[in-house]
């Protein structure tokens, strides 16, 4: 909220100088309010992935972040539901919405089986995953069996499962519209793709983006707090505005993520950077 | 540093498609960098008041800032030589560039005095202070005397020493050229003014600025981390770029101030919106 709430400020703005027009006329320029954007900020839950869940809560109140992308270390893949519903209502009591789980691997017919059931328990509408490239028939079998998104997450020059967008758009172009793509921006830029190309590109099918800035534009290169590594944040974002892209953008901060207080103050400096590109 | 070390990752890119020189031309557009700003981000001390001297430090070198403002929690204003250049030496061996000193209030010729040798001990070329207005005559005259510049610092509705940098202005604009402001945006908005006006107004006399977000216009607002309050930062950026202002964007955050943990969050959080912002 910039200078809203402008009623109540123009009136409290006294100008300083004579009726000379110059004041009121700046301040009302000031006070226009930027339209909002169509996508959100959310946290990928692997940020989390080495601390007790209610510490993960109070990260994200602090950094005041309400989006968050479930990973199973809060949520073994075999719970069955009373257990589902009750790690969900943790959350929602802390009014954190569970937008989506993952990300989920999927290497035999069965785990594709549980994932979906998992999904359906949980009540949200996708799935972030990286199923093994011959069961993608049977995912979107599921898809169309559940009427469930499935984001697939690329991973960059880690693994040879889903290096990035493009080859998971090779897998998925010809499918149910319901398969597409949640963009790494950091494994893509390890990977030596650009993200904003990628973005661009696939827009119709990028259901889904884990933000975040890494150190290199290579296998070795690591999470940094957003805004010091070689991302092109500035970029990234008009890129979305461009597609209009209407999901999530969530940081996955992979830095520090066994000390809280560092992984607290890292996580509050990206999302602070993300929000002050976002401003603009 | 945005997409840098060009070479370096235009080399790492691959093309994903054909020759069709699409890839090429944004990678291209995209290694542009943007000029570096010409003012820089340091911390106004107060807002480690609360603080042992290393958990400041800490906190600084985990955010990433290296310039500070020095208040006096760390260096008593009766500190002989000995004293001050032990605790400047602390600051040094972190990198941390201490470019000026204060809040100094001085309400008595003697703290006048005091405040320009103390400035003068510490190797500084400017101080932060807010005078007594009888004194300011004789903060004229030691600034000649010791060739320092002086940054008078305005303190919104709580005070009426300075309310506003159109009080500083009308009370030095007279004055020698190396009397000047501390335009502290936080202050300025809960009393009624406008800091892009104030800035682009005053702009020859800015010598320093306290950042911070705030609540409300008015004396009831508080500190909050930045991009949360109602100042348009993105606005007052531009207008420092307006001005070609050249000096330091001290963030005061004087919000969990006994909380090291929260206030190296709200710190990181407000300084990467500053970055986030600056980075468009």
């Amino acid at each position: 909220m910039k200078l809203a709430g402008t009623g109540m400020l123009a009136s409290a703005i006294t100008p300083v100088f004579g009726a000379d027009g110059e004041q009121d006329k700046r301040t009302k320029a000031r006070t226009k309010e930027k339209s909002p954007d169509s996508f959100g900020i959310g946290i990928a839950g692997y940020t989390f992935f080495q601390l007790p869940l209610e510490k993960a809560i109070e990260i994200m109140i602090k950094v005041g972040v309400t989006n968050l992308s479930l990973k199973d270390n809060y949520l073994p893949m075999n719970s069955n539901q009373e257990k589902i519903t009750s790690v969900m209502e943790a959350f929602k009591v802390a009014r954190i919405n569970v937008y989506t789980l993952g990300v989920i691997y999927m290497k035999s017919e069965q785990a594709v089986d549980q994932a979906f059931e998992y999904a359906r328990m949980a009540g949200v509408k996708m799935i972030v995953g990286a199923p093994d490239y011959n069961l993608i028939p049977l995912v979107e079998k599921k898809v169309k069996e559940y009427d469930m998104k499935i984001a697939i997450h690329n991973h960059g020059p880690d693994n040879p499962l889903f290096p990035n967008a493009t080859d998971i758009w090779n897998n998925i172009k010809d499918m149910d519209p319901r398969m597409g793509i949640c963009l790494d921006i950091g494994h893509t830029t390890r990977d030596g793709q650009d993200p904003c190309i990628d973005a661009e590109r696939y827009a119709k099918r990028i259901f889904d983006i884990h933000i975040k800035d890494v150190t290199l534009a290579t296998k070795d290169g690591k999470t940094i707090e957003m805004g010091r590594g070689i991302i092109n944040i500035p970029e990234f974002v008009s890129s979305l505005r461009k597609i209009k892209y209407a999901g999530m953008c969530s940081l996955e901060y992979e830095k520090d993520m066994k000390d809280p207080a560092l992984l607290q103050a890292g996580i509050a400096e990206s999302i602070g950077y993300f929000k002050g590109v976002m401003a603009f």
